[in-house]
């Protein structure tokens, strides 16, 4: 809700539908974002996540810093400087809430986070590459949003770096990666492996 | 930092400086308002709060709704809606706040929040009244902020509804109960009284 604001990439639609600022208003969509934020730190430090207090803390902490500075909303910022550095950017922006989510699985249930960690950052990228992609092989019909607006904005983006076909390539190549940071958990990773594939095949 | 920016109340000085947006820009103010609540958090869930995970998690559970839709953002959605309900208004909008500032003093201690969150229930109001006659009798350079707003908005005050001396006769009535909530800890609390007092004596 707060990136689709017209301060920040000013998108009219999500996801095919108008965005939340232009269905209500600007300040509808600010304190709306502002209460979910919110509502996801409420739902976690609640007594049906985890019955260990301490474990309950970790996972707030973690999406806590996945969120703020270190995460999201320095890389959103990171991403209206248009500085350039787009990894760098990439792996605040959306990468830091891709670990947060595959770590907390470890979190929860007592395991080493290294393996979710390295699986989620490969995946974290190859969904950015492709979302890239996507911007320009898509249409807005399709994807339910506007397309081509990055290279209309002077936005640096993987496939303006890696040309179209490179980009492709190091997408498909990260999915190789992400699946066999998986390895450690055999058979019993199948999902995650099917999710990784998706992060590249999807169209919208 | 939110409640400043234009689409809400449209604020150039805060504490007498230029507001967040007014010295940067609004994807900033957005932004870094979004940063520090998840620091809020980051905060709370960490080990130096309090050793007990579980006491951590209660307070994060405890900020999340005072700080959301049935806390602060949804009473600022209220102020905006003007519906003129400001009792309801003020419960969520900074009332919510004060009690969590309260309460959870209690839950750190181990103790019964009641009587915290009488006290703040009955300070979270007088401060609200104050604030509402220091709109209509200060000077925007003692009070750091423009003044007499609120009427210019249509908006419906405490000083409004219940006349100048009315609203200074009702803020002072609360400081008293709010310090009778108080007694139970005998001369202990004596900063929570001078904290009650300096509601409705402050000057900014």
């Amino acid at each position: 809700m707060h990136d689709d604001l017209p301060a920040m990439d000013d998108d009219d639609l999500r996801r095919g539908r108008p965005t939340v600022h232009r269905a209500f208003d600007e300040a509808t969509a600010i304190l709306a974002g502002d209460a979910l934020q919110t509502l996801a730190f409420e739902f976690i430090a609640g007594p049906a996540t985890h019955p260990d207090g301490g474990i309950r803390s970790a996972l707030v902490s973690q999406l806590a810093k996945a969120a703020g500075m270190a995460g999201m909303a320095g890389g959103q910022m990171l991403d209206i400087e248009a500085d350039g550095n787009i990894e760098r950017m990439q792996s605040l922006k959306t990468g830091a809430l891709f670990r947060f989510a595959c770590e907390s699985g470890a979190i929860l249930g007592g395991a080493d986070p290294a393996p979710l960690r390295q699986y989620a950052e490969h995946i974290g990228l190859a969904f950015q590459i492709a979302d890239d992609i996507l911007d320009v092989e898509s249409t807005p019909e399709t994807l339910g949003k506007a397309t081509r607006k990055d290279a209309g904005r002077g936005k640096v983006t993987f496939v303006e770096r890696l040309g179209l076909e490179g980009a492709k390539e190091k997408a498909n190549d990260l999915v190789v990666e992400a699946i066999s940071a998986l390895d450690v958990y055999g058979p019993t990773a199948a999902s995650l492996r099917d999710a990784a594939r998706y992060v590249v095949s999807r169209r919208k």
